[in-house]
């Protein structure tokens, strides 16, 4: 396999990022086609590539993605795409869980992608807001107290059968890709992303005995306000912040549509987390 | 020792409260002076008391304040007083931790202090914002982000030795009596209030090494905020909220004025917080 | 459905339990066979039943197993079983997770059985000792300490991916039925039977940022002592200690037979968790 | 202020540690006496030295102890006197948290130490078992199983009020020096040594909503064995090995002779702390 068209999203606030892409252009535009979005070519003004929207990348023949930022730029990427693309992140900034590979070796790694890479694939979660669905989550779903100090009570269910009425500051619902993300400094375990399931972890929660729950990933979990005169937050992978109110119900299924990172040289989840736990 | 005058404060949406400081006003009443504050007054049109506000009850000659409602009560009256009188707790909602007394016990446990009382004292933490006193706290101040999801970084110094630079949610400073409060969801221990120390915990630290730090209640405490473009919320016994921002620095120092509460019958420290644990 | 022949084992040091199985035989004989293990069988001096050992009940036509007892019982039942045969506790003791029904309700809920059961499979975890297979673990494997306050380390690797030198004072490893038992008492998360992970919990470790981790249940689990002259025990479900030394290598799958326990109208997993965390 | 006389105390164990004395007795020889015990001056056959017992180590003029080894040297070293000498300890292994100085700084550290020195005082445990007493704790006490995943329950009472049954595999009571020893691994927060209070921490509790306590230095605390049939070790730093079984009771009250160690330029508590969270 070779690839003839790839994508590059980054971030536009930075300097560095954007010298990356231009770098990231030079260097390859003769080799394959090239497409990146409107945020990072505006900035640019790059000849011989194309202006496509991320959502519209894989429909345009986009094979592979280029993020260029943290994990925040990988976060919000794939969350724009239905069913991503392979996504290789090159690290711009401090140490990320989603972006493996250093500015220096950018280049020798998207030049060995494009012969040829293998990927793997991470769940995600779909996440409807009252029924209405909002852009699915690759780490995680918190909802959270929008007034501090103020405990909010949630109505768990998990497949209709009732979990745990939670009064706390809020709770995280997480993909395995997430444990090791907001849910572990919340209290949660390390769970290998081989594992179908999902993670939720209750923030400072009033009942000491508390625990995190591990659910299967095909559950449907719904996750209700019952206090009433109480405001909180619905926040997707960090990103994306929703106000929720009284009798709001969040419903949380696996998306059919995994992010996929592509596999490089660079260190395998155990070896990641255990440099992060270091 | 006789009481010859009490003070009555109470939460005034609640009907049962409301009814609760007129049976004490009409069962007292002929036998020693009793001060409300106008709160409580204006709904209940009494006859036979004065109207005194909780910051010069002390001064106005009251010996005993009477609390009717629950622990914010308690604690929104306690804030107001730079030397707080001793306060005897009606409890008039769910399980609190700083009112002992059940209604149906109410008329005779306050029939007994007024034959004399014992009270414990409980140190409470004088605050300041940026050099600016505000009331201070019987139970914890809070730090916590402001806006779901973004994390903060907290440079902590005692005695001007610095502790941590704490990336997280938020941070926790509460007295013995608040570590059952808030800081005990947030992972704290438990201290007895007869220790001579201040719990500082971190909520869902980034650092998986974080623990609770607890430190001499004689110490110079500050917390600054060092992370730029975020705002924070200071939240003092969960009732007052200030809006903090980058370089703001918060001191904390014991205060020399504690909150008093009235010894009763009902149970000690360790029985209190095995009936919370249960 | 009908049942034709039913086990039944017990406590035989209880009064109660031996009660329990006379009452059942008297009640059941005319209906189905029985069969009593001879431990059971020795004190009572019953008639019309069929001695035969737990190992054996499979192939001479027993289709159900009665255990009269705690989790303990059910536990060395099941462990004495190849392929477990289903199971339903009669709970003799305190609160149990294994053991649904209630002495006054036991011979009702086995009538119901006796007409058809439906059963739910919960994965166990094969274990081998150097090599050498030991009975499998229904809930946990523990290695720890057998010299207390001394800190082993052991190597843990899954499917020969090195996860973590734990330094501590042992490890757990727990099914998700386990998850519930010992592994939660050393700070595990709660798993739900029905994903399909094992749960590897630290004791008490050295390295403050050491977490739970839940890894797939088809992994291979190898943990290793790898700290010389000191001494551990190896524990099976609370209920069989081995000793083990320096080198000595436990592996760890998923057995191909898993428990099986028969469903009641009693409560689900989820009911039953929350009356352990109330 | 100048030192006439020091004692020199050493692991004689380690090839390094007694090269390490050998250099410090030809070094200072010439300015100070020299006291080592027997077990350092026999492997090394020293000219000018007195051999003296640590016990008898102040009586006989000793005005400063000089660890060579690593935290265990330093423990065990002040569980021998009554009324602790002021210690330095040279760190011959391992990171330590009582041993400041490293082997290279020796010499250096000893000259200035000897020109005079300040001491910082850390309170120690007085135990008792069965009303006995044996020698007090620097570290932590710590009740334990001795039969490998067999819960024990512990009556815990301060100053005769009942604090907590724990149903646990064991419980540590820690002085504040203790709580960034074993007593962190089991959970407990980091006490400031200028805390005047003990730190109790159950270890795996069965109650999951058992939290560490922080009591009162000045209380008696006392703990029962109360299930019968079942053995329990008792462990004072680590270092000391008692068998308690049913009934017995330990009890802890704050030693009126203190720790006390030599300060070095070396790092200040929290710095010491942070390099071992790091």
């Amino acid at each position: 396999m070779t690839i003839k068209k790839i994508g590059i999203v980054s971030r536009c606030d930075h300097e560095d990022a954007l010298d990356m892409v231009r770098d990231i252009v030079e260097h390859f535009k003769s080799q394959v086609d090239i497409a990146v979005t409107s945020n990072t070519a505006d900035p640019l003004d790059l000849q011989d590539v194309e202006v496509i929207a991320i959502e519209e990348m894989r429909d345009k023949g986009v094979e592979l993605l280029i993020s260029v930022g943290g994990d925040g730029t990988v976060l919000r990427t794939i969350a724009r795409m239905d069913d991503p693309l392979p996504i290789l992140g090159i690290n711009m900034g401090t140490l990320g869980f989603l972006v493996d590979v250093n500015p220096a070796d950018a280049i020798k790694a998207i030049g060995e992608a494009l012969q040829g890479f293998k990927y793997t694939e991470r769940s995600r979660l779909n996440v409807k807001l009252n029924g209405e669905k909002i852009p699915p989550a690759t780490n995680e779903v918190v909802l959270t107290t929008a007034r501090p100090a103020k405990i909010l009570t949630f109505r768990i269910t998990i497949d209709d059968r009732e979990v745990e009425d939670v009064r706390a500051d809020g709770v995280v619902i997480a993909t395995p890709t997430g444990s090791t993300a907001y849910a572990m400094s919340a209290g949660g375990p390390i769970i290998d992303p081989n594992v179908n399931a999902t993670l939720i972890v209750p923030l400072a929660p009033f009942k000491l005995s508390s625990r995190p729950w591990v659910v299967p990933a095909d559950s449907l979990i719904k996750v209700e306000m019952i206090i009433p005169e109480k405001e909180a937050a619905l926040v997707v992978d960090g990103q994306y912040t929703h106000t929720i109110q009284e009798n709001d119900v969040v419903t949380l299924t696996r998306s059919n549509f995994p992010a996929r990172f592509v596999e490089t040289s660079a260190s395998g989840f155990y070896e990641r987390v255990q440099s992060k736990l270091r």
